[in-house]
């Protein structure tokens, strides 16, 4: 189903275009853009909320400044449909996060006006810093740069030490923040508290207003007066202006706040800022899921919210007629509470993902045991430490993708203190729509070379739970990582009684002879399917899910690699330094020699699908297991190998 | 030599005693604890300035509150010598930063009163707030959580990260803002000037008490004038009190700023702030290196000065009689000159260590073209994706050991972007006397898991030329990571001609028969060595200097492997996914059955000491791996291996 354009959205292929129509014909773009993201997005689905909250921005931007030559960037990216439609890309639209299609975020290869790509949230500014400066040096001294941010992502460290270098640059850098009070959760922390305020009327404005109003008053008190008024003047002008705003402390021009869906006013806004050089913030008050009053309502539901229909805002959902297996988010969610009814000493803690990681469950249950610290993955890791030292059983719950904010935070604070913390990775593999930046590719490798880590992942909900179960036992030392995929398990009837795991055991799935296949996690259940096909062909593998990729099972690798000389390694992580390479770190340490193929995440970007076909792509499909197998007897015939 | 304490320094042995002094002995105190840190410094050398600057806030503190119970964080911890000295390691403090002595930072296996490990920056503030959290909801309300954090320190994005959270927290916990306006290098960034514009008379609390005089002249002008200046008193209030301040826009309640080296001030503010509860912060301004003159007047080089005479202050230096070889960071910063001399793409960043990693040597020669970004490790790898969008050749210098904080950065800026970004990684493999926390243990396995990533490290001084060299020429695509260690290289005439690596190619550096031995690196040297050995006792090792983590040498490897059937791997990085996994994947995806033995660090937390003595702790030193060589040869007789 084509998806048509509004009369004026379809004469534009670019921005060029959107430069010919006259101001007053903004109102009627934005109005055709909105729709039409309305109807692409209902019968394709993807994000959402966020390309409506920011319409008249995107517009107005490129209506103002030049771009490409301008360097617009965006930050988080999932808001920038708008942006893809009017620089060329409405008419591929339709292939919006699609195996081979456009990507859901803006990316360099896609277009020139893509200047920076993104997927993980508080690079802009930086991004933007870096793309100043370097215009500065060239003197490319014409070029804007623009750097559009939500309040979520202003929390983010980066977003902080990049504010902290622009104040004392002199680049011509100017920073969009789009205030909508939500990230994909309603957002955390002071800095939102504080944005609220600034913005509501009884505060900063309001008084800013009131004390200049007040102070015209007093003047009419004679000359005395007016001199004392006018040192009052100055020192609250020197404080006001200079010091009253958590930007301005930086050495950022504050402007705004401004209404983010006043088309016309913003390209006023924008033409005036246009001349005014140097590192500024425009502080724009948007609200996310506009035009669209479902999602006005109800912004975490309608962030992403799937198909849906757009008269009646009905979300559609699958409807299954058997009982389906939860996801392992779910499992995540109700396990938390489960353990923690039982276990004092347990609290969760998710860096702004409390829907995406099902923390919200235990969050509503019991409000003080779990938390929502921001998008602030370096903290929430260190936080957890803290927590750590006093007894608390942390569960830090962070997309895999995610914890790579944490890495340092996680060796440094965690690691090197030998501290007992749990991590649980979601989003392991490949993240499916949402592409390489959100692709948990390299989780196992970055963890397991780090000391004092113990490094899991479950094959199916009742391993989740028993693991959990396994991580929250009184434990005086190591971290305790537990990596598991986006979607679902395998089991309807998930709710298993828990118990203990030995850390550091495997378990054997499947007994066989021809040769041992090797698995990591949810993708074991994939070589079930495998060897199923192959004894059907009359090929019997055994099958081992290891469990932990640190500590390794050394008791079932000895007996594997006594009893095989064919072994092939299944993980959905990268290969370089993976499950797969410390299988045979293994065998090269105790000297024995079999054969080992490894299959996982080749060494490249793998860029966005459903999981199943990135995984075909990357040959660890159940039918490429299968296949690789085969290849194998065929390779390596029994009689070769001692 | 034992250092002698003065009369009341001798009397402590923990807070106890401390708290058992008057108060108004405590200056007579801070004197003689100023004085055992000035001599034991000069005679054993260790950070210098940084405790100087915090003799009377450490007194205050533990004099005030009641540690151990109470919670006292100690950021980046280098400054935590009194600390240490007051709380029962005095008699051991002559051993500090020595092999198998105290270690030079807060570590919480060594005391009770060491609360959270630490070496780098900004975590304090969150570990602070876990610990507060806990003590919350363990209801253990009597704590007090105390996190010490430098000026430097708070531009790391974890500090902010976390002051957002702590002010939306009702938690116990007060902020020592401990502002010298340095941390190693002078700061950078707006935060700095802002500190010091609300430090000094000039603007925030002159112009708050100025107005506050002001108003109240204002009130004589009758009741209608009285009126007015309620409202402009009240409207001042709410907007000075309550936003006026970058840290009370966080909702942390602001005091200060105090003289950090009045101890009886700081006695008195700290009693009363014990009876405010929730989140606070104090600023105190302090002097780093108080109380000696020359460290007063150079904190840059007093801040890890080595020996000195106490009495004229000069700082020991070696005096060799030979010729020495330069420092891998001297090599670096006169290299990036005299590159950046001929390319004018290249520009230098640092994240706070321009005299650590030698870039100030650019900085000082080409101020537009090299520069420092503060402690913002995430920022500085974004900012320098930036950079290279628009054509700039960046060479982003950071220590091994700090870019595990921009991890995330490398992945989701730089390597899904396949852009062209240079890493310098600085004192990669043990960092020697600062111990674990600064090791640069895993980058070559974090490093090498990574898609579009060079991971390169040169065996000597004109290797490092040529790698940056080959680094600079035009590159459409690939991070190039560089790594090497702390100190010096090992060849006295290092201003050798510069020529292109071919990328991925590594080199033989002696042919032989009974083995080879694969390097990666300057521990190359120690291989050479051991050869040496080896050829004294009859044995003919082949030793290449692979040079490419990744991508490989394939065709020496081939080479290698198909002559030789014991394999010997060197590296000074972790052995789990290092280096030596990478040359097993390649053997083991390539067929091949060699005997391979990997010397490199263990799989856990190395202590400090000397690099020499960690290597042989950890057995890759040349003796260690003449005898592994040596052992191979015994164990896998050549018979034995077709």
């Amino acid at each position: 189903m084509l998806i048509k354009p509004g009369e004026l959205l379809g004469t534009i292929s670019s921005p060029k275009d959107l430069k010919k129509l006259k101001q007053d014909q903004l109102v009627q773009l934005t109005q055709e853009l909105r729709q039409y993201i309305i109807d692409s997005v209902s019968v394709y689905g993807g994000h959402f909320g966020a390309s409506l909250g920011v319409i008249e921005l995107t517009v107005a931007l490129h209506y103002v400044f030049n771009t490409p030559v301008d360097q617009l960037v965006w930050d988080v990216g999932h808001q920038a449909y708008g942006h893809k439609i009017l620089t060329g890309r409405r008419e591929g639209f339709h292939t919006n996060r699609l195996y081979g299609g456009l990507s859901g975020f803006p990316k360099r290869s896609e277009s020139i006006y893509d200047t920076f790509g993104v997927g993980h949230s508080s690079t802009s500014i930086s991004a933007g810093l870096g793309m100043a400066q370097a215009s500065t040096y060239l003197k490319h001294t014409e070029k804007n740069h623009i750097a559009v941010i939500g309040d979520g992502a202003m929390t983010g460290g980066l977003a902080f030490e990049a504010m902290n270098h622009a104040g004392v640059s002199n680049c011509n850098l100017l920073i969009v923040l789009n205030d909508n009070c939500m990230s994909i959760d309603p957002n955390v922390g002071a800095l939102k508290n504080y944005l609220t305020d600034i913005t509501t009327s009884k505060t900063y404005n309001k008084v800013k207003d009131e004390l200049w109003h007040a102070l015209g008053k007093l003047s009419a008190f004679g000359s005395s007066a007016r001199e004392v008024v006018s040192n009052v003047e100055n020192g609250i002008k020197s404080v006001l202006l200079k010091q009253s705003n958590l930007f301005e402390s930086l050495n950022l021009r504050y402007f705004g706040p401004v209404d983010g869906h006043d088309v016309d006013h913003l390209v006023h806004v924008f033409r005036d800022l246009q001349s005014i050089p140097g590192p500024k913030i425009l502080h724009c008050i948007t609200v996310k899921g506009k035009g669209f009053p479902e999602a006005e309502k109800n912004q975490t539901k309608w962030h992403a919210p799937g198909k849906f229909d757009k008269v009646t805002g009905e979300i559609h959902k699958k409807v299954h007629e058997t009982p389906q297996p939860p996801k392992y988010q779910q499992v995540f969610g109700h396990t938390m509470v489960e353990l923690a009814e039982k276990n004092p000493k347990i609290m969760g803690i998710t860096p702004a993902m409390p829907s995406g990681s099902s923390l919200n469950i235990m969050m509503e249950a019991m409000p003080d045991r779990a938390l929502d610290v921001g998008i602030a993955e370096q903290h929430a890791v260190t936080y957890s430490a803290g927590l750590a030292t006093q007894g608390i059983i942390p569960f830090c719950n962070i997309y895999s993708t995610f914890m790579q904010r944490a890495f340092d935070q996680v060796i440094h604070d965690v690691c090197i203190q030998n501290l007992p913390v749990n991590f649980c990775l979601d989003r392991a593999g490949f993240a499916g729509a949402d592409g390489p930046t959100h692709h948990g590719a390299y989780d196992l490798a970055y963890m397991r070379c780090l000391p004092n880590m113990i490094v899991s992942a479950p094959m199916n909900e009742s391993e989740l739970r028993n693991l959990m179960y396994t991580a929250q036992l009184p434990r005086k030392e190591k971290a305790f990582t537990i990596r598991y995929p986006r979607g679902q398990g395998v089991m309807p009837d998930w709710r298993t009684p828990m118990k203990e795991i030995g850390i550091g055991t495997g378990r054997m799935i499947l007994d066989g002879e021809d040769l041992a296949i090797l698995t990591i996690g949810h993708i074991g259940n994939y070589a079930v399917k495998a060897c199923q096909m192959l004894q059907e062909h009359n090929l019997y593998p055994a099958h081992f899910d290891m469990r932990f990729v640190k500590p390794l099972d050394q008791q079932l690798l000895h007996n594997i690699f006594s009893r095989f000389s064919k072994v092939l390694t299944v993980e959905d992580g990268c290969l370089q330094g993976g499950f797969g390479s410390a299988i045979i770190e293994f065998m090269s340490d105790h000297g024995y020699q079999a054969a080992v193929k490894r299959l996982g995440i080749p060494d490249r970007v793998v860029e966005h699908g459903q999981q199943i076909e990135l995984q075909q792509e990357c040959g660890f499909d159940p039918d490429s297991i299968a296949e690789e197998a085969m290849s194998m007897m065929v390779d390596y015939p029994a009689e070769s190998i001692s």
